[in-house]
């Protein structure tokens, strides 16, 4: 085949340079062919193909066999490069994927969440052969031990004349309008309706525990009564969840004239305080020495509390205000009150003096080792202790006064102290044991700070106190039916001797569930940190981390603490309303509406 | 050539298939080509070729041309067609985009709302030689006058003892929680902040207006009061735009037990209220007959107002509470009562008819032509017109009572009213000319519920009748600054001959000006129609359109209620609230917690 091995094929030059590439065959267009493979030669090609591809070969009706063949690589214009998407575009594409999937992600468990609350299980009724466990009050202690309870074990009521709980935590945002008040509110029935039994609720007050005949005294002290509004309820286990109220320690005119800061209505009532103070102040022909008493605020109380609130009006103030009246809002004044030598007592040395630098930029007066003698309508009488010791009376005129401090013991549980005997050393509450069971008494236990425990009157305190009464009762009640269980089937051992070692199996097999759920350690309070925000974007924080302590403040702690409060709301749906006020707030500001 | 004629030049199958078929050869896989083209023969194709692909020949190093070439099309399988895209997913993928840029639009213009609410322009301070403009009053008639008055032609001073804008349409569905009420509230400060001249507000209540002296007395009757608590504010131009307060009807034991629902203290209590009775009903114990009035709630008033709020309270129950407290929730009932013949009487017959019968069906009582004479902290007496024109008195025990009709006037307005001789025979409010002036003074106008202009006392007309005044204003001021401008020009061209031809010319561009503004016809109202919400998300629309009435009813009605009384909100975040409020009911329902 001489003449085949002189003949070149000549392809359409694309097809070939294509094949090339794909051989990653050197292509070098200006130059012609010059390699020599046996049985071709080489010529030069022309720039332009003259010949037909060999499709329109078979098309052509000419004959085309004369046409001179020739393999042309060096002329044919190598494709561009394939592009490989870059790095960066490649990051992009899969950020935005992942942003796509959190978001949907987001989006369907808040929906999925949102129908499972409106659609909760079926409720069957409690079992009246069970034992009857009253619950009383709706806090933090009260709320933790009902979402743990197991109630198909017991025949539960909740007492209280606050039929929702309350995330107290931030409460001060809800003064300024920060986060509107029903956004920290979660009703009491919506959470009971998720149980596994149906729980009863009664909202009232609970007058009188009668810890011998074991009944409580209820009755119902709101605006609205039908005929009957006072009732008894018969108990064979109580927890007393009832927390503390404010304490005045006795000091004239604070009950009369100061605002607390505990309840919803508190915060309302400070909110709409706080624009009448401003309004009036902007009242046409006010004396200046009114506009400066009128705008100045007063807190007693450098806790956490105090704190946040003088923080959350700072901002208000900054924020908001300034901008709708800037006439008077330089006149503007917060000035804290603390009988100890330093606010936020339970917090690190730096980080005390970390917010006290704070509020100082923040123009926040702290006064302390200040105790308020008296209070009148608007002035308040306090006794300054000097760096020397010497004691010396201020009296500091003021448009609002927020007492946010100190708690006292609440008359029911006054009352039910007064007829213990183990009791009458008690103070400031109810001595537990470890267990938590009210001391000199039977099936009566206490969580929160109508208990005293041996740890300061907190949240954190109460909540782990009601997780672990709860596990405790659902051990108990375990227990017990496992105890039943027992018995049965050993007096039927007797009875049937046909299936003794099938009976005897289930005995053993029940006997070891018991012995590993018997042994409940006593209550241990674990602290995990503490918290507080102090004003202009910023907060504190001293959490527990490894075996010791980790003290943070500054812009980063205020995000950590947006975020640890978030994950603390008791259901998605306080969540989704806390972080859509945030945004609101931020968008649009605080309304200054009064209402 | 003659060989050549003979050679078969046969290429990778693909390579060849693919220029076929890019030639649009017809291709055959099954049976060899047949086809005759001059100087090929034909022979029958291998199924598999057995011949390297050209590029190879290159590499390889054997000699090839011995191999056999042929040319085989037929059994070259055709490339997959390229699909085009299907017109569905052409249709999603321009869904999709528009998607993305209408949520990207309506996130962008919210936000730059939000940006400019928070940011408005500079105001300057209002210049003490214009003339003084007090506005009395923050309804629809002040805020709508207020809104598109130019502030830069007066000193404009607003007093009202309310310092927010209240979207009443939308207070009935306060009262159960599907709304929050700062959802509809808008500071007045924040609408003023917007204006181009500042204007002062005192938040006070006007309680004399001497259009003698042209001064009004002013009171600050909040909580908190300052040393000066009371004093004058004298006037050029007086709008007065204070409303109507609720009316009793002089009917015994009204205003002492039930509710009113004019203001939002008003929808506060009624939510209130409304969970206190439900819990009370809960309490233990309590008789069957007790609990069947304390969950009869009833609505005095057939108008829209009362309607509404009829529907909402029975959505709230069937949605909300039936879940929660399933035990007594058969018990509720809703009456509504109205002293004419039917309900919502501007509204068209069908209308009429449509509300009743879907109120039938929602179990809302409807007693018509029933006139309340008494009423006691737990009954309401009534006296009822039968068919036969028989009057008998009954007997309704109630838990709730809510009184939405009637509008008396102010005591403001009422002493304005004796002191002008020309008011002598006007009862319902101050009568007014076609401009609004008010009768028998100068330099007073008023708009809304305390005016008397023919129209009935309603929202739409209080707005209308703002907006005229607005341009009315507007006009005077411009009408005003041109007359003195040619007064000066004229005065100055006596003064300098020099320039005249060019004054001459400025004064005759300003009398022209003057011509096309100085014509603002009377005030005429013009009723867009009315909408109310009947429950069950249905609601009735009676619009109009073009020369005659549209009636409508049902759930798309409801949509369309919805959707008008969004675009009526005051702001965009008024709007954006009450959405949020609106998916957030639907989630999670509404909030059965009783502050």
């Amino acid at each position: 085949m001489a003449s085949s091995s002189r003949t070149l094929v000549r392809l359409a030059g694309s097809q070939l340079g294509t094949t090339a590439q794909r051989l990653h065959l050197p292509m070098s267009v200006s130059k012609p062919v010059t390699r020599s493979v046996a049985g071709f030669a080489t010529t030069s090609c022309p720039r332009k193909p003259a010949l037909p591809s060999p499709s329109a070969l078979i098309a052509s009706t000419r004959p085309v066999v004369s046409r001179q063949f020739q393999r042309c690589y060096a002329d044919a214009s190598p494709p561009p490069p394939k592009k490989k998407p870059g790095r960066i575009r490649s990051t992009f594409k899969w950020l935005r994927r992942f942003a796509y999937l959190s978001i949907l992600g987001l989006v369907g468990g808040v929906a999925y969440d949102g129908y499972k609350d409106r659609h909760p299980d079926e409720q069957f009724p409690p079992d009246p052969q069970k034992k009857t466990l009253v619950v009383l009050g709706t806090g933090w202690g009260s709320v933790a031990f009902l979402k743990k309870l197991d109630t198909s074990n017991y025949n539960v009521i909740v007492i209280s004349n606050r039929n929702y709980f309350l995330f107290t935590p931030l409460l001060p945002s809800c003064t300024t309008g920060q986060i509107e008040h029903r956004s920290i509110m979660e009703p009491v029935r919506q959470i009971l309706r998720h149980k596994k039994a149906a729980v009863r609720f009664y909202e009232a007050e609970a007058t009188q525990i009668d810890y011998e005949r074991k009944v409580v005294k209820i009755t119902d002290n709101s605006d609205i009564q039908g005929d009957v509004s006072e009732t008894e309820v018969p108990y064979d286990m109580l927890v007393i969840g009832v927390g503390a109220e404010n304490a005045t320690f006795g000091i004239p005119g604070v009950r009369e004239h100061s605002c607390f800061l505990k309840e919803i209505r508190d915060a309302q009532a400070i909110r709409t305080k706080i624009m009448d103070c401003v309004e009036t102040a902007a009242f046409k022909d006010q004396t200046q020495e009114e506009v400066d008493r009128l705008l100045h605020m007063v807190v007693v109380g450098g806790g956490p509390t105090g704190v946040e609130f003088a923080g959350e009006l700072r901002d208000f103030f900054d924020e908001d205000i300034k901008k709708l009246i800037p006439e008077i809002a330089p006149r503007f004044k917060v000035t804290l009150i603390e009988a100890l030598p330093n606010v936020l007592p339970m917090f690190s040395k730096q980080l005390i003096d970390y917010t006290e630098s704070t509020f100082k930029e923040e123009h926040i007066e702290i006064k302390t080792k200040t105790m308020v003698k008296r209070v009148t309508d608007k002035t308040v009488e306090a006794e300054v202790t000097g760096p020397d010791g010497k004691k010396s009376m201020v009296t500091i005129p003021y448009g609002l006064l927020v007492w946010a401090t100190g708690n006292a013991v609440r008359p029911v549980v006054k009352d039910l102290m007064s007829r213990i005997p183990a009791q009458k050393d008690s103070r400031r509450g109810l001595a537990v044991n470890e267990y938590l069971v009210v001391q000199g008494t039977r099936d009566v236990w206490a969580v929160g700070d109508c208990a005293v425990a041996g740890y300061a009157p907190t949240a954190q305190v109460a909540s782990q106190e009601g997780t672990f009464l709860a596990k405790l009762f659902n051990n108990m009640a375990m227990t017990e039916t496992l105890e039943n269980k027992i018995h049965e089937l050993s007096a039927g051992l007797n009875l049937k001797p046909g299936n003794a070692a099938e009976v005897a199996q289930e005995i053993e097999s029940a006997e070891k569930q018991l012995r590993r759920i018997k042994d409940i350690k006593p209550f241990q309070y674990s602290h995990q940190g503490s918290l507080a925000y102090i004003g202009s974007e910023k907060a504190v924080a001293d959490v527990a981390w490894l075996n010791g302590n980790l003290a943070t403040g500054g812009k980063l702690t205020y995000l950590f603490w947006r975020s640890i409060y978030l994950s603390m709301c008791f259901s998605t749906r306080n969540r989704v309303l806390v972080a859509m006020d945030w945004i609101k707030a931020k968008i649009y500001g605080r309304d200054v509406s009064r209402e």
